[in-house]
C-alpha cells in the first residue's frame, strides 16, 4: 500500500496500521473524508449519504429575474468565489425500521468527477445497496435518478422497488414531448429513456399527494419540473420534509425564494412551490432536508425579512 | 460480525461485505459516522477531527450577565432544547507538507461518554498517533489536554513535542495558585498536575505572540483563562485563524459576543479578545476555526448590527 494511498478514504477496506519512518515528511491525503451524518426521527433512522458536488459555471442568464452582480453578491455573501455555483449532492436513506428506503440515487459518477461518492459512502454506513428496500425518485434530473444503473446499464439496486412520480414519468417518457425538446432538456429526455425504458414494467408511479410507503407521504412541488415531488416522513409524533430541489443552495434560494434559476421549467410554478414549503418549515419549526443543501443537508428555516436562512444541524453523536 | 456491528461506525477495521437474508429488517446503526473533513490553507492540508459532544447543563447563572431566559431564547434560535448546552470537541490537524501539527488534543474519552472519537476519527484519516510531529495547546482546561494521555497515564503521542502557552503553565502548575482553587479550576489545578508532572522537562513553553513553529504564530487571547491562546496559520498568501475558546458555540458566543459564561475566568477580559479576533476575522474575511464550533468546526464570521454570525464552509470534496 503506497504512501499516498493510505492516507486515502478507504470506504469498507482495511486501513493498514502502518507508520512511517520517524521524521518523514507526512504525505497529503487525496480524498476528502466519509461523507455520512445520521440523526434520528421519532423512531426512524436517517442517514444522509454524501455525493458530492458539482461546479457549475453560471453566466449572467443563470437567475432569470436577477442579475449575473446580484448572484455573485449572494455567492460571496456565503464566501463562494463568482461566477460557479457549486451544486452540492445528498441522498438521504431512511431505516424505518423494517424497510431501508432511500430518497434519490446519486449521480453514481456520471456527471462529473466531482461527484459520485454515494455508494462509498453507503458502505462507510455498512449497508449493501443489495438490501435497499425502496428507492422514492423526486424527479427525473440526471443528478437523481442516474444512480439507478451503472454506466454499463446494470442495476445498482437489485432489490429495491422504483417509485417515481406518475406526472414526471408521463411528461419524460412522452415522446410527443421529447420531440419539441432541445439542449439539455433533450439530453433529460434520452437520460430518462436510458434508466427507465427496460425497467417500464417494474418501476412504480405514485400520484404526488399519496402516502407511497407508510409514513413516507409524497408532495406535490411541481415547476422545478412538471412532476417535481418532494415528501414529508412521519414517524411518532414527529415529522420533516425531505423538499427535493424545491430548495437548493440555501445562500441563493432560501434567502431570495423568488429567484427563478434556468433550472426551473417553470419559473413562476417553482416559486409558488418554494415558498409553500419554506412557509410551512419555517412556520411549524420542522426538521427539512434538501437534496442540494451543504452535506449534511439538513436543519431548519428561519423567515427573515427578505427570505429564509438555514439553520444547519450542529453535529452531534447518535 | 453481529448484524448490529456491522452497521457501526468501523474505525480503521475491515467492513465485510456481508447482505441481510432478502426482507429482512436493516437493524439501526449504533453511533455516528466518521467526523473527519479536509480543507485547504495555501499548500497546507487541514483536518479536522470530531471528538464528540458535551452536553452541559446549564442554569440561570451560567451566563454572568444574561438571563437564563435570553440564553434560552439562543438556544431555542438554533434549533436547541433550552437548559442544556452542546459542546463540540474538534481537534485540528495541520499537515504542513513536512510536519503534522495538532493543536489541541481531545478528551480521551475521560470527560464524557458522549466525546472521545479523536483517535478513530485520527485513523479514519488514515493517520497514527506517532506520526504527529508537534502539538500545540490553546489552554490547560481538560477538554484541550487530556488527549495527551491515556487514562492510565501513558503518552499518546509517543513523538509528539508538546508546545504550551507559557502564562498558562505558570498559572496552572503553580502550587500558591492552586492553594486558592475550589471546585471545578481545583479540579483544572489538579488534571493539569496529572497529565505535565512528569513531562515537566520535555514539554515546551512558548510566549503567546510567538511563532511557535514555522508558519503558526500564537495569539495571546487571555480571559478565558489566564494563557489562553489562539493560532493564526498562513501558508503561501492566506492565512487562517485557530480561534481555540475565543469563541464557542457561534449561536451563543459570536450572536451574542458580550455574554461571559462562568466558563471565562475573567469575564470581561475574555470579551474584549473574543471581540478583537472576531473583528479582525470578519474585517479580514478570514477562514476561522474553532475548537467548539459545530463540527466541522471552520466558516467564515460575518459582523451583524448586534454580533457576529458563523458563515460554515460548505462540505466539499478536497
Amino acid at each position: 500500500m503506497s504512501a499516498l494511498s493510505r492516507r486515502s478514504f478507504l470506504a469498507g477496506a482495511a486501513l493498514a496500521a502502518l507508520s512511517l519512518p520517524a521524521g518523514a515528511a507526512a504525505p497529503m491525503a487525496s480524498a476528502q473524508g466519509p461523507g455520512v451524518y445520521r440523526y434520528k426521527l421519532g423512531s426512524y433512522q436517517l442517514t444522509a449519504l454524501y455525493d458530492g458536488v458539482w461546479y457549475v459555471p453560471i453566466d449572467d442568464k443563470f437567475i432569470r429575474n436577477a442579475s449575473g452582480a446580484d448572484v455573485n453578491k449572494a455567492l460571496a455573501a456565503a464566501f463562494l468565489p463568482p461566477r460557479v455555483l457549486p451544486i452540492s449532492f445528498t441522498a438521504l436513506l431512511v431505516n424505518t425500521g423494517s424497510k431501508l428506503v432511500l430518497i434519490d440515487t446519486g449521480t453514481a459518477g456520471q456527471l462529473t468527477d466531482t461527484a459520485g461518492s454515494m455508494l462509498a459512502n453507503l458502505a462507510v454506513a455498512g449497508i449493501s445497496p443489495v438490501e435497499i428496500d425502496t428507492i422514492l425518485i423526486s424527479h427525473f434530473h440526471p443528478d437523481h435518478i442516474d444512480g439507478i444503473k451503472t454506466k454499463d446499464g446494470d442495476k445498482m439496486f437489485a432489490n429495491a422497488e422504483i417509485w417515481v412520480p406518475e406526472p414526471e414519468w408521463k411528461f419524460w417518457m412522452d415522446d410527443a414531448q421529447m420531440s419539441r425538446a432541445k439542449g439539455p432538456v433533450l439530453r433529460y429526455f434520452l437520460n430518462s429513456r436510458r434508466i427507465f425504458s427496460d425497467m417500464a414494467k417494474e418501476v412504480r408511479q405514485f400520484k404526488p399527494g399519496a402516502e407511497v410507503v407508510p409514513s413516507i407521504v409524497s408532495i406535490p412541488a411541481y415547476g422545478h419540473t412538471p412532476g417535481h415531488t418532494a415528501f414529508a416522513i412521519h414517524s411518532g409524533n414527529q415529522s420533516m420534509l425531505a423538499m427535493s430541489d424545491t430548495v437548493r443552495n440555501p445562500y441563493l434560494f432560501a434567502r431570495h425564494p423568488d429567484w427563478q434559476p434556468i433550472f426551473d421549467m417553470d419559473g413562476a410554478l417553482a416559486v409558488k412551490a418554494r415558498r409553500t414549503m419554506l412557509d410551512r418549515a419555517a412556520a411549524d419549526r420542522m426538521l427539512v432536508e434538501a437534496y442540494h443543501f451543504p452535506f449534511p443537508a439538513c436543519g431548519h428555516m428561519v423567515k427573515t425579512a427578505t427570505g429564509y436562512e438555514l439553520v444547519p444541524v450542529e453535529w452531534q453523536p447518535l
